[in-house]
C-alpha cells in the first residue's frame, strides 16, 4: 500500500470514500469477510476493489517496475488528468518504535488504535533513497509549492527528508506555502498531534512552522490562532489566516483559492 | 487454486455456485472488475470471497504448511463434517501440450476455450510426488471406494497415477466402483471427451472402463448404454445400469443410494 498516493488517486478519480478518508466509496468487503472466517488478520479494512490496486502494484514492483511508472499506469487507468509523482522510487517505510515493540505505522494506527506509548519514529530506507528526479524538477519549475495539511510526520516528513527535495524547497522557500493541519493544540483528524509530540515538536501552528521552517516561508493558519503569529514570524515565516477546516467541496475550493490569490496565481 | 478440492469444499459447505459448477454462489466480482480497469488478465472468473481461499492457501503453502493441513484448516473454517484428503501434498500440475504451445490446464480450458489442438497431456511433478498416507489408509480401510463421474484425465488421472494409491486400489478393485461421466460418446459436461481422445482413450463408457480397468472392477453406466456392456465385461469389469445424469439433489441422492444398495451398504 501507498496510503497517500492511493488516497490522492482515488480522490482525483472521484471515487474516494470521503467518510473513511481512504479507500473506494461503495466498495464491498467480501474478500476480507471471507479471510476472517479462515482466521486471518483483518484489521485493515481493504475493500474488494481497493485490493486490486494493491495487488497490481505489488505484482508490478516484483516484476521490477518503478513506483512512479506504476503510479502513472494507475493514473491513466482512472483517466486522471493531474500528474501524480511519488517522492521516491525507493522503498521507504515509516516505523513506530513503541513500548510494545517496533511496528509498521498502519499496525500502530489501525490495528493498535494508536494506544502504545511512542518511543520514536523513523523512516526505514530514507538514507539510501533517491528522490524522484521528476518530482525535483516539478518543484523547481512550479510557480508555487503548496504543502497540504497532511500529517507533518507521517505524510510530509519522509518527502522533505529526501536531501534533493529538501534542498530544492529550501532554495525557493519564499514561494513555498504550508497549510497547518493543526488549530490550537489539536490536529483536525488523525494522529498528527501524537506523532509531532513523539518527535519532540509542539503540537500547535508554531510546532508546524518550526518543523517546516527550512522548506517554507509561508504558513496558512486558522483565524483562531492569532496568538501564535508573533512566535511564527520570529522563525522567518509569514502567516496567512483563514478557515483551514475543510468539511465539504466548497470549503476546499475556498481554501485553495485563498492560497492562489495570496500568491497572485489566477 | 485446487479446483477439485475447492469445488468439493464449497459443495459440502453448501455455498457452491451450482450453475457455474465452481466458485461461491452469490459471490461478487469487484476485485476482478477493478483488475480489468488496470489492464490485468481477468479470464479466470474468481469472485471476491473465492479469492480469499486461494490467497490463504498460497500464503500458508509459502509458510511451509502442507496442502492437507491447509485443506483441514479450511474444512474446519466451514464446519464441514466430512474429511477431505488431497491425494498428495506435493505440487502436481496438469499441463496441456498444444499446437499453440504448452499451457496450464485452466489456461487451455478457460482462457483458450479448449480450442487449441491437443498434442499431449502430462502431470508435471507426478513422478516425484508421494501419495498422502492418510488417503492411502482411508482407501485401505473403507468398505467401498466410489470414483465419482469426474473428468478421468484431469480429475481422477493424477490421483490414480500415484503408485501407492494405484497399488491400493488395484489390490481391492472388486470393491471399487467408478461412475461413468460419459453416455454414448459424450461427456455430461466439461472437456472429458476431448482429454480422453487426446490420451488415446475412446470417449465412451468402454473407454472409461479401459482407463479404470486396473483400479476398479465395477462401472456404473447409463441405462442407454447397453450396447457397451459386453465389451466392458470382457475387461473383467461388472456393469451397473441406472440414470447417471444428476441435474438436481434428488437425482444425486438416487444415484448415491443406487451405488450403496448395490454394494449392500446401508
Amino acid at each position: 500500500m501507498c496510503p497517500d498516493i492511493d488516497t490522492i488517486t482515488y480522490g482525483l478519480a472521484n471515487i474516494l470514500d470521503k467518510d473513511r478518508g481512504w479507500g473506494i466509496s461503495d466498495d464491498s468487503f467480501k474478500f476480507l469477510e471471507q479471510m476472517k472466517t479462515f482466521g486471518q488478520e483483518n484489521w485493515f479494512r481493504i475493500g474488494d476493489r481497493d485490493l486490486a490496486l494493491h495487488v497490481v502494484r505489488t505484482n508490478l514492483l516484483k516484476e521490477g517496475k518503478t513506483l512512479s511508472s506504476i503510479t502513472e499506469l494507475i493514473r491513466k487507468s482512472f483517466s486522471i488528468p493531474t500528474v501524480i509523482l511519488p517522492a521516491s522510487d525507493n522503498h521507504i517505510e515509516t516505523r513506530i518504535e513503541t513500548a510494545q515493540g517496533d511496528m509498521h505505522i498502519q499496525e500502530f494506527w489501525v490495528k493498535n488504535h494508536a494506544e502504545p506509548e511512542i518511543k520514536g519514529i523513523r523512516y526505514d530506507g530514507i538514507s539510501k533513497a533517491d528522490a524522484n528526479i521528476k518530482a525535483v524538477e516539478l518543484i523547481r519549475n512550479s510557480d508555487l509549492v503548496v504543502i497540504a495539511p497532511g500529517n507533518p510526520i507521517s505524510s510530509i516528513g519522509p518527502i522533505i527528508s529526501l536531501p534533493s527535495i529538501r534542498k530544492e524547497l529550501t532554495s525557493r522557500r519564499s514561494t513555498v506555502v504550508a497549510i497547518s493541519p493543526i488549530i490550537g493544540n489539536s490536529a483536525f483528524s488523525g494522529p498528527a498531534s501524537k506523532y509531532m509530540e513523539a518527535m519532540g515538536v509542539e503540537s500547535s501552528p508554531y510546532g508546524v512552522a518550526l518543523y517546516y521552517k527550512d522548506v517554507a516561508s509561508n504558513l496558512v493558519i486558522s483565524d483562531f490562532d492569532t496568538a501564535y503569529e508573533k512566535k511564527i514570524h520570529s522563525l522567518g515565516i509569514n502567516t496567512h489566516k483563514t478557515n483551514i477546516v475543510m468539511q465539504n467541496e466548497e470549503e476546499e475550493m475556498k481554501l485553495s483559492n485563498f492560497v492562489l490569490e495570496k500568491f497572485n496565481i489566477a
